[in-house]
């Protein structure tokens, strides 16, 4: 017993070192299994939005008062109020149109946060639109949600 | 001795254990020093900036290939190529004016990580400019550095 409490202490260490080094390697090859998630956030959100199902949209942002919108009317505090702007200047099919996210760069912030750069694009008998976007995801409780946007139609 | 090991073990890992919890109250108490350091770092932007010191302007940023800026004119990699896009942009005082920020958010992403939402004034003899930036932040090595922006003029 006496030699065993030592082993048993050191053991401890051990694994307590492991799963230090366990975690970074995972980090690294986590990363394609993160963009790819992420990337499917983004075409559901497409799918969602093409469809004028707003509130489908807003499944791919964090559903919180915390989440941050920064564009045209500048900035929007809250997943409701953010709902709530789409609502009103989408209001039907044809001013959502059809939604085509262009990816231009995804990287990593954190071990559990990414940017994603792009363009939008969206297809309407109203007339197109376009613009710039950067997106901030963060995986919240094994989820990868928006909980920054900023966005910003072409001139 | 026999019951020195066995001590000196539980001592190792009560001080581990320590370490993080002073580590998450840190956190807490660090945000302010945080957001106050990277405040900092944009006074001195802006300082830099109105002298038409755009190398100066630039410390503001990560020194890195993997830097990205996001503007007008699309994505930019690198702190060299964001470098000479301003210098192209911005020859002459004239042209660079008197820059003010505006911070209307700022946010923690990670640990390491902030959030700037805000607007850029730039007063000019040529004309005024304004637009609307995010930023974001990191820690790295001791030093808040922006890793990425994307910012748009006004339309």
């Amino acid at each position: 017993m006496k030699t065993l409490i030592p082993l048993l202490c050191t053991l401890t260490l051990v694994v307590a070192c492991q799963n230090q080094s366990t975690k970074s390697s995972d980090t690294a090859t986590n990363h394609s299994e993160n963009t790819a998630a992420i990337r499917q956030v983004m075409l559901d959100q497409q799918q969602a939005w093409s469809n004028n199902d707003l509130e489908g949209f807003m499944q791919g942002y964090w559903q919180s008062d915390s989440l941050k919108f920064y564009g045209q009317s500048g900035l929007t505090k809250g997943w409701q109020p953010t709902l709530d702007n789409y609502k009103k200047s989408y209001p039907t099919p044809a001013q959502s149109g059809e939604l085509n996210f262009e990816l231009l760069d995804i990287s990593p912030i954190a071990q559990d946060a990414y940017w994603v750069m792009g363009r939008y694009h969206l297809a309407r008998t109203v007339g197109d639109a376009h613009g710039s976007f950067i997106v901030i995801f963060k995986n919240i409780q094994g989820q990868w949600k928006i909980i920054a946007d900023m966005s910003a139609s072409d001139h």
